[in-house]
């Protein structure tokens, strides 16, 4: 199937910018002639992390944090967002520490994901988090998070379940699973 | 584990409107007596829906459509906003025929995902489509969308290859996978 010339960017003009968010109005010019104008919210200027960590008896270690968004408490993999300076890799361990209360020995960066980004240009690197021991950094929660431990062996379950409606933790879960199986396979883990 | 009383809402303020965004302040008190201040983003009134449809040969259809927001071709599943006065259902059924080109006889709704939820009321219904057949409906999109097939039996090896980055969309495939190994199980099928 021939595959299609990008559009062309005619403009992009700043809509609305808050403390958190920045919008955009996008004027797209497509091969075939046709002008559309789209809006995009810009992504973090170093984009975000999100962290799956394996415990010895290959469990995945979830936060329950109250989300604003939704209006109640969501189960989820540790995230956050990359400081200036920071690798993905180095994002990972930190917010692994300020949200879960563990360090890893053994980070692994894996896929890059991305949320409707027909409209958003944010971008999460999910990185592996094994040999882990408890480590505790301070965050700026506002209240301490409850950490519970998933065994990977249940992910199906649990998947299904609807406890975890977030869609980069469920991605982010079968990912790694099916990592660590291919893993296996190879001998290499 | 106990688990905490949720924070009270102490205000909601609009802070900024574009087409398509809304974004407000919520002045949170948490039950520690911390308060917070914090941004989001309001949804889509109805929500949206993401649709994994699978052929007579177990395959899911794909889209391959351009993405303002991370300025390139992304690989996904079809998707887009409940219109008013459309069950998830049938929003699923006409996103499916706009974008790909079919119908599908059989729709089953499974989970709802969230994305960001700390900052994101978005809310995405997954719907599970079979028993498809050719039907196309004219869609808005300014250039036609690719439609391409995944046998959902090389699921692990196409999500680790990066060619799709959506968190939706590859939660929703492993989702459905789950789905449908259980209802065999089940001798559902």
């Amino acid at each position: 199937m021939p595959s299609n010339a990008p559009p062309t960017i005619q403009a992009i003009r700043p809509l609305a910018e808050t403390r958190l968010f920045r919008v955009e109005g996008v004027d797209l010019r497509f091969a075939n002639g046709t002008e559309v104008q789209f809006e995009r919210l810009k992504g973090s200027s170093n984009g975000a992390v999100i962290v799956a960590a394996l415990t010895a008896d290959e469990e995945f270690v979830l936060i329950r944090e109250y989300a604003c968004g939704t209006e109640r408490y969501e189960l989820g993999l540790p995230k956050g967002r990359i400081d200036a300076g920071e690798t993905a890799v180095e994002a990972a361990n930190r917010e692994l520490r300020e949200e879960a209360g563990f360090a890893a020995r053994r980070l692994t960066r894996l896929n890059e994901m991305t949320m409707a980004p027909t409209y958003s240009g944010q971008r999460t690197q999910l990185v592996l988090a094994e040999s882990l021991y408890p480590d505790r950094l301070p965050g700026d929660e506002p209240e301490p998070l409850e950490v519970s431990f998933l065994p990977m062996a249940e992910l199906d379950e649990f998947a299904a379940s609807g406890d975890c409606s977030e869609a980069r933790s469920l991605a982010a879960m079968f990912l790694v699973r099916a990592y660590r199986q291919q893993r296996q396979r190879e001998g290499a883990a």
